[in-house]
């Protein structure tokens, strides 16, 4: 067999990107649960006609089946291609055994059958959370889960230097009130063209509001003119008062929106500000929206995204309300792997290797390590009885600091990096505390 | 939408049943890392011609392909059905960028078309070892990978409270030395048909032996004899001596096969016996084979297996041998959950929720939980300003161990247990060690 060839849009990492990969992961674990959210798992197919709802996702939807099965059978199954879809079905199916309001978060693949492009993948893992409730949920957690993403990459930002992030938040009710208090008939429609403000630009989105959309001049300077309002604090209320439209829903827009601001500045300084062309396109939120950018990759399109569902899910009885965001992380992760941006200091989890002096020795090399190892010491003995030379290339081969000479008394342990070597004991020898597990850091 | 039912064959857990899933996987991993695996993930396709070999499998394969694909176009991808498949394929592909002998981890999801049944899912989670190098893989890994497997799963015993495992382990090079000695023309049809042993009985192995196989009646007797060898130290190859067969095979598998036993009974003493009806059916491995059970679960069949194949890969060039084990965490895990025999301390990782006495006071709320948090306290803030009692009954629900009343200053926090409350600091309070995340026991 030739050597393999990658599939385009199934990326998948080198021993070492996996080491920043997992300690990601990790991170957003940890932030995700220091908040009091729990893990949730879902099945990665879902029934056909749960996935394919006549959007425009419909057509990059992967169906499965048993390769044996009769080619006139039909596909009833097929990959997931968010993780929202799989939860809202999840929250029904457990909903007797949930206790509501519901926290989860989930990472987990996805698959979508996209043309592959930068930034766009047909197999990557994305990380959510959401917060659920019945009947009604409370308008802080609007706040919460903007608050919790952006502690949680914040956290990546600190401690494994990646860039840091910009997210921009609107609220749906805000620009549909604006719209519908200049008698704008679709606001719908309204919203999918300012979507495409970054794109096309204020020229083409105004042609295109008073052409397709059927706006006198004036209602597309309104609605251009409320989508180019940014501020990093409140005052954006201001800028909208200044346009002069009332509308119930756009105040109620403009206070929702206000107070996830003002929380955010007081905890997230200068990571959020109200940005009211935010839309998310076709999706179907109903009230606060948002994206994120990675600074300086403005070409990479929003690394978080999400919003706030009136119905993420109903039993017909029930309704289940629901606001999260979505982490996009092997959209985040592969243009920084891939321009060794970001590096582990070692492509292993191995802090000592123990050499082995002749394969009789191999027992008291491996009762070393088990010596270490009780005490989460990450060790490997040597594969080869060799000359202690060719064992530190193996260990520095693999960025293993340290290298164990001997036996269980009269040990002595070198230093791969500065070749120092000295006298150690197997039940108290110690690396440093950060040598423990590999670091990952801005190179 | 009415309440969804489940698919059968893709298992899902509760989120408390997912809090003892994480501990599991959290152990398989640090045991691994802790002996200098490291993590690889593979992407969850491949090539349907590298899945469907011709062999049993290959009906099971799922294949994929975009619903909008046109009807007549050829699958050509397919979910993978084991991460052994996948890896040789990455170590084809990133052999130029590996250190060998390559040692890495694997915790996958992988897909089977399977009938449902007990012990047997269409989705389901792995974790795999593997040791692969390049010409030649040394014998010492053979016992390595057991004793890592085993360390493995006695932490979910001593750590979780899951039942303790018997490994067994052969050597096809035995029983295949040993049909050769006796002028069996073919041991493969032999030691698939001894495979059988537990299921069908000695009598019915006998029978196919001199029927199918067209053995004479001593050569099956032989056969079985060796079939019914297991001991747990070296013992065996007495047991085997007697037999008075001779083969140079036959001997050299009896040496490795004593090698491991002979290891493993000092590292795992009681977790490891030669059982030499092991072959593993149909799979291809050429040495070491290993099947392990779950003490008082016989009819789950295996939840750990492996062995040594001569050949994982090769591009024509270089082969790569390798050895490795699987433990089938799904198949373990389903049973001992759904009898309730392995249960989590409560269903989320909050350690305290802190009360909100009106919506004024969220944000000083928000504050406390955020003093808690940068000290590693997993901290809910209550989604609603109630009564305390009902704010006592959110946490008591749910597990939540404790209940902070008041602000920054002169809080206050309940034990929800035992009723006792006392004053506390934000930037000291500390729940026990023990307490800080949900544990994971026998009940």
């Amino acid at each position: 067999m030739s050597r393999p060839k990658p599939l385009s849009g199934y990326p998948e990492f080198t021993p070492d990107q996996r080491i920043v990969e997992q300690s990601v992961l990790d991170r957003l674990r940890e932030t995700f649960e220091l908040h009091g959210f729990g893990s949730v798992e879902t099945r990665s197919v879902e029934p056909i006609d749960r996935l394919a709802k006549g959007g425009e996702i419909d057509k990059e939807v992967y169906a499965v089946r048993r390769l044996s099965a009769p080619p006139e059978a039909k596909a009833d199954l097929g990959l997931h291609f968010d993780l929202t879809v799989p939860f809202a079905r999840y929250v029904l199916e457990y909903a007797h055994t949930l206790q509501f309001p519901f926290r989860r978060y989930q990472i987990q693949k996805v698959w979508r059958g996209e043309r592959p492009q930068e930034g766009r993948y047909r197999e990557f893992t994305q990380a959510d959370i959401d917060i659920v409730d019945t009947g009604e949920l409370a308008a802080h957690h609007d706040v919460e889960v903007a608050l919790v993403t952006l502690a949680a990459l914040e956290r990546l930002h600190d401690d494994l230097g990646l860039p840091p992030v910009l997210m921009r938040v609107s609220d749906r009710r805000l620009a549909q009130g604006f719209y519908r208090g200049l008698d704008i008939e679709d606001p719908t429609d309204v919203l999918r063209i300012v979507d495409k403000l970054d794109k096309i630009g204020p020229d083409a989105v105004r042609d295109l509001l008073t052409g397709e959309a059927g706006l006198s001049a004036a209602q597309a300077d309104s609605c251009l003119r409320l989508a180019q309002i940014n501020t990093a604090d409140e005052s954006f209320a201001d800028r909208v008062a200044e346009l002069g439209v009332k509308h119930d829903q756009l105040e109620l827009g403009v206070e929702r929106l206000a107070e996830v601001v003002r929380t955010a500045s007081r905890y997230v300084p200068g990571r959020l500000v109200a940005d009211l062309k935010i839309a998310r396109g076709l999706d179907y939120y109903t009230g606060t929206v948002y994206e994120t950018e990675l600074v300086g990759y403005p070409n990479l399109g929003s690394i978080s995204s999400g919003g706030r569902y009136e119905s993420l899910a109903s039993d017909g009885r029930t309704s289940y309300p629901g606001v999260g965001l979505s982490i996009g992380v092997t959209r985040l992760l592969v243009p920084l792997l891939a321009e060794g941006k970001i590096t582990a200091s070692r492509s292993v989890p191995t802090v000592i290797l123990v050499a082995v002096d002749n394969e009789e020795s191999r027992d008291t090399a491996i009762a070393v390590a088990e010596r270490l190892r009780r005490r989460g010491i990450s060790t490997e003995v040597a594969p080869k009885a060799d000359k202690f030379g060719k064992q530190i290339r193996h260990a520095d081969r693999r960025g293993i600091p340290y290298v164990w000479f001997g036996g269980l008394e009269g040990g002595e342990v070198k230093d791969v990096r500065t070749g120092d070597q000295g006298p150690a004991d197997p039940d108290s020898w110690r690396p440093a505390e950060e040598e423990l597990r590999p670091t990952v850091s801005r190179s």
